[in-house]
């Protein structure tokens, strides 16, 4: 590769992420929210990216928010438009194997939620 | 008050909010993701307590879960026994002059999604 190629490494603002859209009624949301415990090693960013990356091949995965308060509550709420999605990912090994590696190392507690979505709507500022 | 009646201030730890308990299905979810403007003045901290005390006086709440990632997303989900509690939440006249004061000042965007939860567990550490 020659220097002409590289591009100049310029300042470039990280994008704040959006939340996932309002879809039309039904879908579902699966909410997770925790408490990590510290230990953030043991592979736990590499694994949260890992899973990231699959739910996003599930059939009727339409999207994921996720929020992290520093010294407190995780929230992610993932959208799938019907329970057979929910279902193929709850039943994926590599899933399986991070909640139990989950439940053994990172949470000291977590509660889900999986919930039909009745009524949505967004709102942008304009 | 004499110096006698002065407690010592020691340091206590800051307790992590743990997360709402799974409840008996069925019961509802409002989650709200959004991304925040900078405009943090302007009583956004003022009002958001004020309607965190309110909204545990609506008939039917369950309780809340809040995480804000710093520079990312907001999410808040509020959970309610029933509809008619999301209802009297969605027309209390603080709620809806704060909502406006939101879209007016605070946020960029946001999504609701109004979801009824059909399935719920809770994980905590022994």
């Amino acid at each position: 590769m020659s220097e002409q190629s590289v591009a100049p490494v310029s300042p470039v603002p990280v994008p704040v992420p959006t939340p996932t859209p309002a879809f039309e009624p039904p879908y579902y949301a699966v909410v997770f929210a925790s408490n990590r415990t510290d230990r953030d090693t043991d592979g736990y960013t590499h694994t949260a990216h890992r899973l990231s990356d699959l739910v996003r091949g599930i059939p009727g995965f339409l999207g994921e928010d996720s929020a992290h308060t520093p010294g407190g509550l995780a929230i992610s709420v993932a959208y799938f438009r019907d329970l057979a999605g929910i279902e193929a990912w709850r039943r994926d090994p590599e899933h399986l194997a991070a909640k139990q590696r989950g439940r053994e190392r990172w949470y000291e507690q977590y509660v889900i939620h999986i919930a039909r979505v009745e009524h949505s709507h967004g709102f942008t500022r304009t």
